[in-house]
């Protein structure tokens, strides 16, 4: 007799190796880290002997479920914000929160959290990229969990790095730590072409090679992304990484989503792999990835949940079973994806896209004993059909649930017994989950109260805080201007045409505006030469006032918005929404010496009729401001304005008027 | 203090009434079937008492789910077969299966399993289609769940009704016998336009109408049914149905995967609903519903599992969350159908569906106490953002699972306390379920080691024995011919020119071949005038030998192939397949008053070369054999054939020869 640690006996072994053994009666004996032997009940129980025999009647004996795609420390973030469009939720919410709350303990903690959840529903490998890499991996070896952790680099500051340059270097520290350990593949993870440069994704690839470890991004996830590369670069994502020479390393492209064929024969030439993610790519509406052509094409596919929060759990087996059905329906063909294939990619194949092949993702004597049992008969999953011995597949596929996982093995240990976690201590996680959570809340409900702090989290904005006096007047005709601009105490600096239009985000009382303003700048011919869009914060509040009717007013912040309009609306959800478009002449003038602005607007939308006149100077103190007033006042007689024609209220007062 | 007779407090209270109203420590009041009162656990608590309070601190308390279509006792057939096209997988597996199985006792049995599965996943109503509904009434009330119950009409004998007549006067009955019911709303569900006559539509819109009670069908599922529709009508299927007058009933359509505007129009002009069935749409390849632009349209839709044969569960909280993610990508907008919207398709939008909505679907005071409490922080749900009240519905739409459901009411009954089912004995009806299914089983794991059984299985083949005699040479070309046509003992009563291509499907070492023929009639003008397919089994065993190369032959069974060759190919999976294409000229001649049928072919498919002679003729009798193949060789004479031309195989053999 030969020595076992450990036999399963008496289940339904589904081995998942090259012939898809099947043994109905089936037992798999287990030595240190090792499977030993699969087989039949009686076979193996002749052959060997162990402590510990473990009765699986009742339930199925399979590979562990290999997860392609992840960032588990993001199980924090779990429904933080959902339904949302991908720039809203990433910058309004993902990464203001990410940079206020990532540290290594937040990592640790929620890498406890995925493992735990993964563990329950059968995963005993990920793939991951995230930040603090090095936690992640004490976290997830702590758990039990085989795992590819790539270390993010950006050409971004990242949480745990100011710059590439030093995201670069703890990738090196990381990889140096964690190479060679047998839970552990530590890798370079550049987060994607878009938010790395060729140099960034060059020296990646020089990392990888040096130390010979996976790296892992993020490929063709939007067909946005696509276009822009395609007007940037004049190439598809991939032809475009392919001449950066990324696929000199063992790539794990996560997505993939829009490729074609000839982009599917490069990553294939270059024995690239891809983690497909159906319920993040259909929850962010990015689309449906080619994953009939792609298994056509040989492509090595696994299956990936991505992280829960655009997903929002770790459930491999909602996701495999999504997987199966949604390639259906994209090939029109219901034979596609076929339940038994949906499970490979979920183990063997998916070991193969995490480079991990030949030690997981199959029940095969040699191969690490990374596996699980779930119950085979719960009443979801009733009843059963047993004239086809592949009928089985179709079972886990597309009638098991995650929760009926019961056991489970990585590396030889135990991580979970009839459904008790043996690694992890879930109510102590829970409860610093909880903690996090509870944190997190208030700071994106004061966030969310305070305009201004909503505002300042999506980071570019400027704390410019800037006083003006102001006057406004209506004026019959332009011809007055004339006036002004040659009197003897004028020395006009600069002209400038403007067509503007702005968007007012409006707030409830809180007597708070977000101002988004498109300035086209108008050429002699009259055609638009540039566009700049500018946010700007302000209150209507008046910070005091001149002669009646001059104003000082406080603009606080200003911004460029590089994001569009639908963005900002759809980040601020304003109450109300007030549009001003205005034909716009500046000129930039000294008046007794002094620094002044006029404006002659024509508001076009809403059609206010008429020309108005504005003059403004920047001011920083009260008496500076009370001088400047007084030459408005000026050159207001200048102009030979009847008191009548001044305007106290701002343009989208007098839009509300009846 | 008012009575109630149950209070359940300490949950948060998800009412999905008008105002959304969420209660973070809220209660509900049970009085009879009754909802008598909704709000703060404190509030609730000082104005009634009652003797069983259950505290349900950590839990949801949230409105029954609604299964807005399925096939109830069909959970009997679940993982049958999958991954196949629909009409191998209706034709070849269930309908064979349903005509063999499906009894009143099936009925009962797969209802009562299927409402076990639904109140675990926590639904407390849904909408049937099947056969027996008197039956599946029965088990449905005694389960304790709510259910429209749609008893089918088609043109087709079904397993209740030899003919539409008595599907009709069947569903009278039913009607009359459960109107009035508190749990069960019997309906009238002719099964699909294509399965029915505009007259039978009629009279099931009268029935309807009669009776005042819902109409229940499938319209517009898959491409191919709407292709068909505009083909043979000239109109869209929902166009059709206007036109026939099917909306003057009440009705519920399910799927509508195929439909546009107009069509949306037309459904919302006569308040007909839609039920949306996402999983099975996307596993059986029909499509992706247009479910943004139905809500658009302000069509009424619920959410259903469809029957478990094409799912394969019953689980509601898996099909919303799918319908949310997937609309997004099919709106190629992440905000489309957001979860709170998903949750009201799932709840009182879908009690609406099923005409249901003034009693059920909502927390309402005056409603049924029809409701489910769910486990509000599991570990695959956690950890958890409460800054936002709405972010529950992501919880439970994005990341809660059917396992999460603790307690489940409808009409005022516990059916399930902690998980334990209150009205169904699970055990029974598991190891009753058990049984059908090894018979179940046993069916068809004969048809499947026969392929005669299969090929019987379904349906329209004709047990048509049949002996011939005959004979083959190889002609240097069709001069010879002559000679037997116009020889003074042989009259021609036809000729008769074809191309024809067979398919021969070829079965291991059983020496069974069945052989799809398509016979396309050349006119004189060398164009085909007509096509016919037809199916034959056959054995290449010779029954009789005669002059040594005249065979006597056996054509057991033929029969019109009424599907398409690639149908056959899935269905008969043969392990080798050959083709053979052939021009034939074929002549009806009597040779000394005796009939013979003369073919001359050219095989083009393999290339064979040359021209053959076949002389064949039917035979009924050992005797009548001999003296025909007497006959035969005399003709050869007339021919003038070389022995050596004589050819004892037939062209599949003469087609594998080096």
């Amino acid at each position: 007799m030969n020595k076992a640690d450990t036999i399963l006996t008496g289940g339904i072994v589904v081995t998942m190796n090259r012939q898809y053994d099947i043994f109905m009666d089936g037992a798999v004996a287990i030595l240190g880290e090792n499977i030993i032997a699969v087989g039949a009940s009686a076979d193996i129980k002749a052959r060997f002997e162990a402590e510990t025999v473990i009765d699986c009647t009742g339930q199925i004996i399979m590979p562990g479920l290999v997860n392609a795609h992840t960032h588990v420390p993001m199980t924090l973030l779990r429904g933080l914000a959902d339904d949302l469009r991908l720039d809203v939720w990433l910058l309004g919410y993902m990464m203001p929160t990410e940079r206020e709350f990532v540290t290594p303990e937040f990592c640790r903690l929620g890498t406890l959290l995925g493992c735990a959840e993964m563990i329950r529903g059968g995963v005993t490998a990920f793939a991951d990229m995230y930040y603090f890499e090095s936690d992640i991996a004490q976290a997830t070896a702590e758990a039990g969990l085989r795992g590819v952790l790539g270390e993010t680099v950006m050409k971004y500051p990242a949480p745990d790095a100011p710059s590439y340059d030093d995201s670069l270097a703890y990738t090196r520290q990381f990889i140096e730590k964690w190479r060679g350990h047998t839970l552990i593949t530590p890798a370079v993870a550049p987060h994607a072409p878009y938010s790395n440069t060729d140099d960034t994704l060059r020296r990646c690839v020089e990392l990888a090679l040096e130390y010979d470890v996976p790296l892992l991004t993020h490929l063709a996830e939007t067909k946005f992304e696509v276009d822009d590369s395609l007007n940037e670069h004049g190439m598809s994502v991939i032809t475009r990484m392919n001449q950066v020479g990324l696929f000199g390393a063992k790539v794990l492209a996560a997505h993939c989503v829009h490729i074609d064929q000839n982009e599917m024969h490069i990553l294939h030439d270059h024995e690239a792999t891809v983690a497909h993610c159906p319920t993040s790519n259909l929850k962010l509406a990015s689309g449906i990835a080619p994953i009939t052509q792609m298994l056509k094409s040989e492509l090595t596919v696994g299956i990936g949940t991505d992280g829960t929060a655009s997903n929002n759990d770790l459930d491999m087996i909602e996701e495999m079973r999504l997987a199966a059905i949604l390639a259906k329906t994209d090939a029109a063909d219901p034979t596609a994806l076929p339940a038994r294939q949906a499970l490979l990619m979920a183990t063997r194949q998916g070991a193969e896209a995490l480079f991990l092949g030949d030690i997981t993702g199959s029940l095969e004597a040699g191969k690490r004993a990374d596996l699980i049992t779930l119950d085979d008969h719960p009443l979801h999953n009733s009843p059963q059909f047993h004239r086809d011995q592949n009928l089985i597949y179709s079972r886990i596929v597309y009638a098991s649930k995650s929760t009926d996982v019961r056991h489970v093995w990585c590396n030889g240990r135990q991580l979970m017994r009839d459904r008790e976690l043996l690694t992890v201590d879930e109510a102590a996680v829970l409860r610093d989950a909880a903690d996090i959570a509870r944190r997190i809340d208030k700071f994106l409900a004061r966030r969310e109260q305070d305009i201004l702090s909503k505002l300042l989290a999506i980071g570019g904005l400027q704390q410019a805080e800037s006083f003006e006096v102001q006057l406004k007047a209506q004026l019959p005709d332009e011809t007055q201007i004339e006036k002004l601009l040659t009197h003897p105490d004028v020395e006009v600096l600069k002209s400038i045409h403007y067509r503007q239009y702005d968007t007012y985000f409006l707030f409830g009382d809180a007597n708070e505006r977000v101002r988004y303003r498109e300035d086209d700048r108008i050429g002699a011919d009259g055609e638009v030469e540039s566009v700049r869009s500018r946010l700007t914060y302000t209150t209507p509040t008046k910070e005091g006032e001149f002669h009646s009717t001059i104003l000082l007013s406080r603009s606080r912040f200003i911004a460029d918005a590089n994001q569009s309009l639908r963005f900002y609306r759809e980040y601020f959800r304003p109450d109300q929404e007030r549009e001003l478009h205005k034909d716009r002449q500046r000129w930039h003038l000294l008046y007794q010496g002094v620094l002044f602005y006029v404006n002659v607007d024509r508001v076009f939308k809403p059609e206010l009729g008429g020309v108005f006149v504005e003059i403004k100077s920047r001011t920083w103190s009260k008496s500076d401001a009370e001088n400047k007033a007084d030459r408005i006042k000026a050159m207001l007689g200048i102009l030979g304005l009847d008191p009548a024609a001044l305007v106290s209220t701002d343009y989208l007062e007098m839009q509300t008027a009846p």
